[in-house]
């Protein structure tokens, strides 16, 4: 086994794909955000347009998308094809009386890397924004579940990861 | 109640502190990641230099802390004094045979406004930073419980939280 | 006369503001972009959520003005305290039928130097977003008159131009 | 008709290109911005090396063409090929006694979707930047007639507007 | 003796600069590229506008400046107050018949840490601009000498080295 | 002769490769920096984990890399497949007592274009970031012999350079 982001002597390196071919690549990852009563019920009441708080993030998420390479210091420049930011508001209280925002995010390319660094950053950032924005009602919130669902192309192929 | 980053028509804006006083700001945000063992070796084996995969994604989180404002669209630019990156291990495996790291990042300034986004973007980016350089080794990572341990400074006053 | 970004070789330089007065500077500027009426009816189609096209350039126009200084080489990095973007669309179309948006972007800064760049870059992207996000449907828009409108702050007042 | 940046729900996205076939894309840009008699005295008279303002203002066009991406939210990474600002000062003045500059910007690339947006944010940065040099003698400028002249490659083949 | 950067565990961070005192800070940096003949007589070619060589690299050097938080990993975002490049050509060719170009960066700002980093930063990338402008004829340059030659201000006050 | 990146007018531009053909590239870069003694023995300390030093400063210069068509005007972007840096220390002193540490950049990508500025970009940022390091110990060091090794790919064929 190796990390192959090492060379022999321990320095990080940008790994070479220069020998890796061309294919489409997908990546989809997902995460949530856990937030109280109140910021959920400022987020669904109808005097707050909720899509902004959403059209925001989803921008800020996307963006972060092409950003990912500035980011996360060993990753690749993509030609990123495709990406999309998903919402899904669960209106059922967890045990604690609290609420889970779900997003996704979508990826493609056609490289010789994948693409889920871009998805995971792209979730992630999302997420953030979504707290940046409703932090002044709610400082107790949570980001959790951030993984990989799903990817495709390239060497290993299809995975799907069950949390 | 309202959320500070709308204005009277449900656009985003970036929330006037003008009229805040410039005081010590210090935020705590914590997460982690959850490896399986193979990754958990890799990791703790010998011939491998563990430091730096630390390294590198300390120099990531603090990178992304100082980047907070172009990747949180509504978030101000702040003068940091001081950001660092710490990082555990657990060195027991939970029931299902993984292992959690855990990371903390610290930000301090001198401003008008907090800072909370530039800790949690920080630990995110820290934490994103190690998934991709184990990622060769372990495609089920998952990265949690990232949010605000504690904050301090400006009108809210002295803020802890547990999970 | 002198433009007081050039030194005596005339090479260009970040004009030396270390000994001017920090004080609360504000800058307003606007602009607008003309939309045929294809475009225009589907902004205000029901079945497409209008906010989002403003959300987004809402959005972009907000993070330009923090980045304005890694856009325009010689503008001083300012730790900008306000930003807002607003939005008009003229439901009356001009003599050719065709429809005017208006955009206003409002910086605030306590600093030794002025926002009018600031709010001039945020203005000018949050039209280009409006332009990127509609051109699918129109690809003779045009837009104009991006002038500052007022500032105030620093040595030279208030200003205020019409056009 | 359907404004191809959004999904079923309204939420932004990146618009998928990657059914689309890479070629040969062209795209000019044109603006202009209109001084007052000082300023046009000030970058026409000899003592002052007139090249500079164009010089920082055609540096700071290409560099805006590159970082497209990272300015306007929904547009793609694009590995531009070509970058150019052309100018024309005209010398007559108009009905007010005052000047135009225009600024045109020419991008091509081999893509799967074209560079206009990269061409409308070149001219429109290369006209912000003049203003920023030029406005310490003249604070009533004004940017108009930002438009597409001319695109070529790509499924909606060539287009030309006239203003 | 202790270097800075590090905390007790040798991971990098960013220094706590919270309780230093705000002062003038000044710093000088310079450096050189060294060229062959046909380099220098392109530069110094009347058909070429020699200026535009040195606008492009001086535009260059201070956006660097302005960046250098963002490419530095452990610097502090500083507001900048002043920058600027400055050139010498030496028409003398040195014992090879090659000829060096001199560059000189002057960054002040008034700040809780030095600008040292930012001298130096916008001095390279003054002269590595310099060497992409001119490599298409010379493919033999070498940058050399890029210290610190003076800074002011902060604890450890007046510096000046010579080479 | 020409220097390709200038027009008729002598506007800067970035070249137009969009003729040129796709190719493997290949550049490597070096410099060295001179450090005093006890700069020298801090980085050899065994209390002081000097990888951190080197990783830090490696990140940083795999980073500046990718950011290389932010940082030098005229570049394009580029897909880089490989990036890697490479450090020695000659624990030998100068006659000076002083000590040198040599830098290497690696990089290689597919395309129109060389990466001979990617590497000296990516060689000078390491090295300035080693600079920035160790600064608390050494205020003396110099920068020098950056300069490109080796270049292969495109119509130039293949380069080596001597000091």
């Amino acid at each position: 086994m190796e990390l192959s982001h090492f060379d022999e002597n321990g320095n990080a390196r940008m790994v070479d794909v220069s020998n890796k071919k061309v294919t489409k690549r997908v990546a989809i990852a997902s995460g949530k955000i856990n937030i109280d009563e109140i910021a959920y019920d400022a987020i669904r009441n109808e005097k707050i347009k909720k899509g902004d708080v959403f059209a925001v993030a989803t921008t800020a998420g996307i963006m972060a998308v092409k950003k990912n390479f500035e980011i996360i210091p060993m990753c690749h420049i993509l030609n990123i094809t495709h990406a999309e930011i998903k919402w899904k508001i669960n209106d059922t209280p967890d045990k604690d009386g609290r609420y889970d925002i779900n997003c996704k995010c979508i990826v493609e390319c056609d490289g010789k890397t994948g693409v889920e660094m871009e998805a995971l950053t792209g979730v992630s950032v999302a997420l953030l924004t979504v707290y940046d924005m409703v932090k002044a009602v709610d400082k107790s919130m949570v980001i959790s579940d951030i993984y990989l669902e799903e990817k495709d192309g390239g060497k290993s192929g299809h995975i799907v990861n069950k949390l």
